[in-house]
C-alpha cells in the first residue's frame, strides 16, 4: 500500500537496569501491525505500577523495556483492519484492554476482556512480539502493550479509547489508570452508597481517587489512613471528612480506632497500597454482616492474605479489581463528561509536570511521596 | 398475673458428654420472660452444627446442654411485652434473630440483627440467663437461643419466625435452618444469576440447598463435588447437571477439572463442607472477573484461609454468611409460600425420621453421611 506507515525514529525513556535512571535515547517505533494504533504520546504520568516494575529485581528478564501506561496522544497511523478510528483522533491508551465485542465485554459484570488478556510479558498482546528496537539494532521491551514513555507507541486498538477532544490533554492522561480505578471501584466493584462509611488505606493518587469517588456518591463519613499527614490537606479537597495516623496513636491500633469512629465497623474498606497486613486490617474493621473490603493495592511481596473463614461468614466480603472494574470505551466517557461538567475533579491529583527529558524527577517525586500525579510533556 | 406460665416439667435430650450418646432426661423448662415465648416443639431436625458443638472438645465447658436449633412448634406461652404473637402460633425458631426495628433489620444488607446477636454462649440473648433446670435442680446450658432438642423451650421473640399453617411441620422445620441457608445463599449473598455455572464443594443438606436455589434462579451449569456418589442422584432430582468426585479423577486435579468443566472458570463456587484447603480449592476455580466463592461451611479446625491477593486483583471476590443471608421474618414466609406453591423442592432432603426417645439414631446417620434431613419427632 502506498501509504503504508513507515518505521518513526524518535525519543524513549528506556529502563535498562532495575532502580536505575531511565535513559533518554532514540528508538525506532515499528508501524502498527493489524488491530493496532500508533499514537503520538502528547502527555504521561507515572503510576505506582510503573515503579513497581521500575524496581523489582525480578522483573530485571524484562528489560530493556519502555515503561508507561498513563498517557494521553493522538492517532498517527493505522494498522490493517483498524475500523472506527481515524488518524487524529484523540485518545487515551489502557493497560487492560475492552474489544466490546467478547463475552466478558459483553457481560455487564467484570472488565477481563479476553482478546487481549492483561500481561506482564514483553510483547504485544496478539503475538507476542515488540514494536521498539534501539540504535544498537536490538529490541527494547513492550511493557502492558502500551509503553507510554516515548514519543510514538504502537497500541492493540482493544486498548485505546477515544475521548472527548474538549478535555485537556492532562486530564483525559488521568482517566486512562490511576483516577480511573479509584472511582471505578467505588463505583462498579463496591457499589458505595450515599451514607455509608469508607475507609481508605493509603492517600496516594488511588486511594485519593476512592475519596473522590466516595464523595460522589454521598458517602456521609470519608475516613483516610496515613503516615504522611500532609495527605489529609489534599484528601479534604476531595471529600476527606477524617484522618487517622497510625503514628499518632499510641497502643491503639488502627482497627480499633476505626471501629470506634464508625460504631462497630466500617462498610466500604479499599486497601490501596499493597501490603498483606493492611489488607487484613482493612477486613478486620469492616462491618459485620455487610462490610466490603476492597483490594486494589499490588502486594509488595508477593505474600498472601490469611484471613479467618468465621469473619466471613459472619457477612464480610473481599473483592478487588484491576483498573477499579471500569470498562475502557464505555466509563471512561462517562468520567471525561462528569469531569467537563465539574461532578467530577481531576485537577486536584496534578501536583507537578515536567518535560519528558526530566523523567527521572517525576520518578524522584512519588518514590519520595511528594507528588500524586506528575504530568511528563512530550514536546516542551 | 392469676394466668401467669409455670415451669414445666418435661423430657429433654441432654449432651452432658462431648460426642457421647445424647441422654433422655426430665427437665424444667422456665416460663418465658420478657420478649420470649415458650415454644411446644413438635418436630425438630438435626444439623452440621449440632454435631459440631455436640463433638468439640473445646465446647465440652458449655456442657450440660440442649442442643438442637431446627425445629417447628406451637406457641405455649408468652411473656411480658410480646406482642403480634398468641398461643397456638404455628412458628420455627431460628439460629440468627430478626427483630425487625434495629439498624441491620431495616437495612435492605445483611441479616445480622443486633437486638440478640448470634452467641455460641450458654445463655438467653438478652439476660444471658439459662431456662432450663436437671432433676437434681443444676442449671443446663441453653444452645444458640433455641435448643430445640426438648418437649418445650423458651426462645426471643426475635428468634421466632410464624408461618402458614398449611405448611406441614416436618416442612417447616427444614426452614428453620439448612434449606434456608443454602437457598437464601444463592439468591441473597451471592444472587446467582440465569445461565451462569455454578460449583458446590460439598452436597450435604447445605450443599444440596445451593442446588436447589441455583435451579431455581436459572443456572445452566450446576457441578457438585463429594466423594460420595451417591449423593449425584439425590442431586439430580434437584438440578444438579454435573458430578465431580474427587477420588475417580486420578492426577488431574478438581480445580483443574472443573476449570474445563467451565471454560475456564465457574462464575459461583460455593464451600459448604467447612475444610480451608477446599474454600481455596473454590476461589482457584472461580471465574476471573467476575467469579465469585461463597462460604457457607464453618472451618472444622479454625483454620485461617490463605488466598493469593493477585487473584483477588483478577476481579475475583470472596464472600459468606451465617444462615445464607435470610432475614428470618420476611424471608422464611416467601420460602414457605414457593413450597406451596409447588415452586421449592423440600421433601427430597428429609431422607430419615425417628422418635425423639431415638435421637442418638439421628446423630449416627448424620455422622455417617447416610441421611441428609433426619426429622424427630417428639410425641409419637
Amino acid at each position: 500500500m502506498e501509504n503504508s506507515p513507515k518505521a518513526i525514529r524518535c525519543k524513549a525513556a528506556v529502563c535498562r537496569a532495575p532502580g536505575e535512571p531511565l535513559v533518554i535515547e532514540e528508538v525506532e517505533v515499528a508501524p502498527p501491525k493489524a488491530f493496532e494504533v500508533r499514537i503520538k504520546i502528547i502527555c504521561t504520568s507515572l503510576c505506582h505500577s510503573d515503579l513497581t516494575f521500575w524496581r523489582r529485581q525480578d522483573f530485571s528478564i524484562f528489560l530493556p523495556r519502555i515503561l508507561g501506561h498513563e498517557a494521553f496522544g493522538f492517532i498517527e497511523s493505522l494498522g490493517d483492519g483498524v475500523n472506527g478510528m481515524e488518524v487524529g483522533d484523540a485518545v487515551v491508551p489502557t493497560f487492560l484492554s475492552n474489544c466490546g465485542e467478547c463475552r466478558e465485554c459483553r457481560s455487564e459484570k467484570g472488565n477481563f476482556c479476553s482478546v487481549a488478556p492483561f500481561s506482564v510479558f514483553p510483547g504485544m498482546p496478539r503475538d507476542g512480539t515488540v514494536r521498539f528496537t534501539d540504535a544498537a539494532g536490538q529490541p527494547v521491551n513492550n511493557f502492558l502493550g502500551v509503553s507510554s514513555f516515548c514519543e510514538y507507541t504502537v497500541v492493540d486498538i482493544a486498548q485505546v479509547t477515544k475521548v472527548d477532544s474538549a478535555l485537556p490533554p492532562e486530564k483525559a492522561c488521568l482517566l486512562s489508570c490511576g483516577v480511573s480505578t479509584g472511582v471505578g471501584a467505588v463505583r462498579k466493584i463496591a457499589a458505595v452508597e450515599a451514607g455509608s462509611s469508607v475507609v481508605i488505606f493509603g492517600l496516594g493518587a488511588v486511594g485519593l481517587a476512592v475519596v473522590e469517588g466516595a464523595r460522589f456518591q454521598g458517602a456521609a463519613k470519608i475516613i483516610g489512613v496515613d503516615v504522611n499527614p500532609d495527605k489529609f490537606d489534599i484528601g479534604k479537597k476531595l471529600g476527606l471528612t477524617h484522618f487517622v495516623n497510625p503514628k499518632d496513636n499510641g497502643e491503639k491500633s488502627v482497627v480499633e480506632i476505626i471501629k470506634e469512629m464508625t460504631d462497630g465497623g466500617a462498610d466500604y474498606c479499599f486497601e490501596c497500597i499493597g501490603l498483606a497486613s493492611l489488607m487484613s486490617d482493612a477486613f478486620n474493621c469492616s462491618r459485620l454482616g455487610v462490610g466490603k473490603t476492597i483490594i486494589l493495592g499490588v502486594e509488595m511481596h508477593g505474600n498472601p492474605i490469611s484471613i479467618d473463614s468465621a469473619e466471613i461468614l459472619k457477612g464480610k466480603c473481599i473483592m478487588g479489581s484491576l483498573f477499579g472494574g471500569i470498562k475502557a470505551k464505555t466509563d471512561i466517557p462517562i468520567l471525561a463528561k462528569q469531569y467537563l461538567n465539574k461532578e467530577l475533579h481531576l485537577d486536584e491529583f496534578i501536583t507537578h509536570e515536567v518535560n519528558f527529558m526530566d523523567i527521572n524527577k517525576a520518578f524522584d517525586l512519588l518514590v519520595q511521596g511528594k507528588s500524586l500525579r506528575c504530568i511528563i510533556w512530550m514536546n516542551q
